[in-house]
């Protein structure tokens, strides 16, 4: 059987061909390049202050990225579900220490590859360069709307527009996450929460 | 005489040659996929609204994007200076109406090339597909720190961090472009540098 039919190959198969036009043969060839992980909820995927050696694809579960701000509280930045990416990208990228942790949300499985493996896969594979270049122009594009609204919504304004664009995914994240991700206190979602909207 | 040994297509030659192995007569007919154009400082390069249909490649100058508040105050989220790329990604991705505009903070000189070139470009010059990847993977980079910053540091330590990191930018641009950015009040960056620091 081909790996591309199984279950955790098939998420990152069908994300990539939705964007690159690439055959079965080549994607299966592709997968290869990758190695499946499990972990457990609250698992430690990466630990701060050691180099990300690998990029995460979610095939299942959520992952979160956070570092421990002045006050020893964890500061979640970002979140990956199903088919979204994560590494510190800079440690990737330039070997240096990463600055984030990542840590498991629930019971998550992704899918890996060490920065030389992507560095192989992009001369056998050429079109994965087409692949991870949308991907990255995509996220960048939505780093700009999110900073577009972290200047312009109040807080309160924030939280409701994160929940009702995101409904499914507030449901599964624990909403303290969610809190730390906006720049709210736990206690400040809960009072946004008990008041009605309108 | 070749294009790239032209002034405005040598930055672009050398920025491409910094992260992709390419020949000089490649990157020759590469050059051909550009436009030249000149802003005049204060200039509008992109209106909020409109469709952003070219990508900026900053060759000599200083562009802002910015977005109008609910206060009707401009608010700069980003700068790109020699070197740089701009536009409003998701306007320039999938065809959207721009909620940015970008504006010449100094007389400029951009190259642009429109998002069905780039396409044509990624065919004839799929290199071209390794040089956007990387320069995404830095940029999506760079905001995660940002966003780090952003939640780390104090509005003061903001300041001091962006003005130590880029001594030459911090001259270059206007005090209350750098408080936009930073979400400051111009008054309140005048109140920063008039303190002592240590």
């Amino acid at each position: 059987m081909l790996k591309t039919h199984q279950k955790h190959y098939s998420n990152l198969f069908a994300h990539i061909q939705r964007h690159v036009n690439i055959k079965e043969e080549e994607l299966d060839d592709i997968c290869s390049y990758f190695h499946i992980e499990n972990y457990r909820k609250k698992e430690t995927v990466l630990s701060a202050g050691s180099i990300a050696r690998r990029n995460f694809f979610v095939v299942q579960g959520c992952l979160h990225m956070s570092f421990i701000n002045k006050k020893g509280v964890s500061q979640t930045i970002q979140f990956a579900i199903e088919n979204w990416w994560m590494t510190d990208l800079t440690s990737y990228l330039f070997n240096t220490e990463s600055q984030f942790s990542i840590q498991a949300v629930e019971n998550t499985q992704v899918l890996s590859i060490s920065s030389e493996r992507e560095e192989e896969l992009y001369q056998e594979h050429p079109k994965m360069e087409r692949y991870f270049r949308k991907i990255y122009q995509i996220a960048y594009a939505a780093f700009l709307c999110r900073t577009k609204y972290s200047f312009e919504l109040s807080k309160e304004e924030m939280y409701w527009q994160f929940v009702e664009s995101f409904p499914e995914f507030a449901q599964r994240v624990p909403q303290y996450l969610i809190a730390s991700y906006l720049g709210l206190s736990p206690e400040y979602v809960s009072e946004i929460r008990s008041r009605k909207r309108y």
